[in-house]
């Protein structure tokens, strides 16, 4: 179930842009309950029949996964992208797994988690970078040359200090997409994106895409399987919720399981 | 002459996007001088042959209005677009200006100065908007509805108030536009950004644009002369720097007349 | 009234293309009758309100002004462009008119009969081409430069001569926009495309831009009504159908005033 | 190095669109002698360092890889795009590996020849179909839907009878790529394509993909190893160029290893 229902006849929905029609409805989203329920009533038009060689557990994947796919699908990749994602966390590494599987050759993941960056290693075409050991930028300039840098720059951290990195690491023409949320607003440095003359897009959750990020899991592009960090059975769920508000570095998704 | 050569083998220039290349040489950009001189010499690849029914007066306004073309260019406006530009100077009036040339139906174009404003309400299009006496928010939703806004807010103040206005008025899905240089970084709301899902592009002098500019003014899409306020005798060149400095709010551009 | 109404959950219409939509129903095209009766019942969604300075008559030219403003929008003209439209039909006129309107800086229109052409050269902008009389190859390369051309070049004819036409006179790089529709297959110079690299973009109805439509009546950026050649009223009805099947080169468009 | 050059100060090179300068200079096409010599003179702007995980023989397929890569770069491939290849021969096998690398989670290839086709099995994501066996619009049917079909569809086989099945397999609001250059004009239903509204583009060599098809190779994103199928010593050259006009069906590329 993609959780959005906009309304079908606004002017946003007609365009093709039903995620930033003002009237959605979001499951989750107060004042909408979410679904820890037996059963809801969904349109058909939202909703998508799992393949079978896609498991529920990498299923409930999808939904972190279809905002890593927008920021991708808006991005407009090009072939052999070089990309920079600030933020190692489960939305960070799903941004740089569909920034590979949508054409990217090569994603700088950047954080000060040991443990997040150790993750993000283990898959193909990521490359971790402690900032707290090495300077983002550094890196990237010796990879891409002193008077270039990423093609796309994501933020999936919302942090203040990410900002500037993606701005210093973007290539001029470049671009730079915002799918982290500050929690406050962020000092921007408008001349400096200028003399690069970078394009910012933002994402707001996922318009069009919840079907393409079914079929990167189907297709075997994207495996979402080790981010499943740990399972806990139904009966276990308070436990779970506990583990999860604790914030353990380690942990990526934690799942609970339904019983049949 | 278009002022900027960059290195044409270079990466950007390769792609297209030679105003990014970091070894541009520009005219009156230090180290290099300008052209208060008698004769320089111009690659014939920047260099224009003026037609016939364009004045060299006209033909002085091509660089500021290139900006103003690379900002609509940019845009990629759609016909019937409604537009705001935020500052009302001789780039904002160009700006609007062109965006009318470019498909706009209609043009907000905001500051707080009134003569400023009543220059830019002898245009076809434009729709100026005092904003010491009126929300231009307030005037963006009376015309656009309001869950609605302009389809592309084009910034050329510089001005630290204006990024507020450029985010209310923009419609969901909307663009938004950066030609002023601000003196210092801005704070800007990522999360309001995020909320409509806006896209902003930034402006960095021109690029493939001078002979469109050319065009523009010769096919009479766009009428520079009542931007001209006053013009000087060579001989009175240091009373029209003076004039210029002094920054009169009734004066828009200032030409020395050179010596036939 | 927009004609066609989607199904708004069809997977076109949530990709903003409810113009491709396989379930459109659209008034006048069979099985669906035309409106030519007292009342009919259309969704509000597709429904749209006539300005105050919009009249009836002008309001009646909406519907085929739409389709020029869906190949303009299609093209995402660039300021300046210099575009070709072989046709000069009412369809092409408007399709020159929208370009002009959308930033065209001049328009080539190519007919082989006099008097159409001669009410295309009423128009700002327009410079009509009888291929009878010149080459229209010619034409576009004495202004374009020999080794450059138009930047877009419509079709408004569907006549199996225009599709050469187009390719020789369309710059490398450029667009061809396929409006017209011709009653067979046409042969087409995959190569010749080829060594231009040029994109090939074609116009099923409209979508998404009545509201541009009417928005480029009321701002006055077109203007409809020299194209409504004669009007006749509503108790002449017959003479007005026999009058438009006998094809007078003169005649434009023709409307019936209904009784108020 | 990339075997086009163009004069940098062309309007076509400005534009960021070097392949279509007229006056590209391109090794071994008349009247410029191909590179069977001890050394050549090329200009550094299109001089590329192999890294040092790409082998000479990988290298020697940058040339075709990056004409498929062009064609991915036009379409602008969005994230799990599925797509169809008609024509199974070097170039279309190398479009389907750029597809899938830039996005496309799925890849139709088709053809007449089984051992081709067999060829393109041994790659992930491809699906090769056997026209002589089945029809390739029902396979495409069968896995898209009735209503709906390929995002975007390439040829690579330049036959007559391929530019109907583009047609028939893809999506309302799809593209096609023509990448095969067809000996004769093909007959191309207009109609056809306006009813889905589909976009064409054609593909002219490449530009401004050269690094970016290296960096697939570098990567690991495309393994065109598999696509080597024999190898001559420099004393065989006579028979690997008669082996390769001999065209084996079993054959893909031919390599002759130069003397160290």
């Amino acid at each position: 179930m993609e959780p959005g229902v906009p309304t079908l006849s606004s002017r946003a929905a007609k365009l093709g842009i039903y995620n930033v029609d003002t009237s959605v409805t979001f499951w989750a989203c107060p004042p909408v309950h979410g679904c820890l329920t037996g059963a809801v009533v969904h349109p058909a038009a939202f909703t998508y029949k799992l393949p079978d060689d896609v498991s529920y557990a990498e299923g409930a994947m999808i939904e972190p996964l279809a905002v890593a796919v927008q920021a991708c699908a808006k991005a407009g990749l090009q072939p052999a992208d070089v990309c920079l994602v600030t933020g190692c966390g489960p939305i960070g590494i799903l941004v740089a797994l569909a920034a590979i599987a949508s054409g990217a050759s090569k994603v700088f993941i950047s954080d000060m988690t040991a443990p997040k960056l150790e993750a993000a290693s283990r898959f193909e075409g990521l490359i971790p970078v402690n900032i707290q050991k090495e300077s983002i930028e550094r890196v990237v300039r010796a990879h891409c040359g002193e008077d270039w840098g990423v093609d796309v720059a994501f933020d999936a951290s919302g942090h203040p200090s990410a900002y500037g990195s993606l701005l210093a690491c973007v290539r001029p023409g470049g671009q730079i997409v915002l799918v982290g949320m500050p929690v406050e607003k962020v000092e921007f440095d408008v001349v400096g994106a200028q003399a690069k003359e970078i394009e910012i897009k933002t994402v707001f959750r996922y318009c069009n895409v919840y079907d393409r990020a079914i079929a990167l899991l189907a297709s075997g592009k994207i495996d979402v399987k080790p981010l499943i960090t740990a399972t806990f059975p139904f009966s276990e769920s308070v436990q779970a919720f506990e583990r999860a508000a604790s914030g353990r570095p380690s942990d990526i998704k934690l799942q609970i399981k339904m019983p049949a």
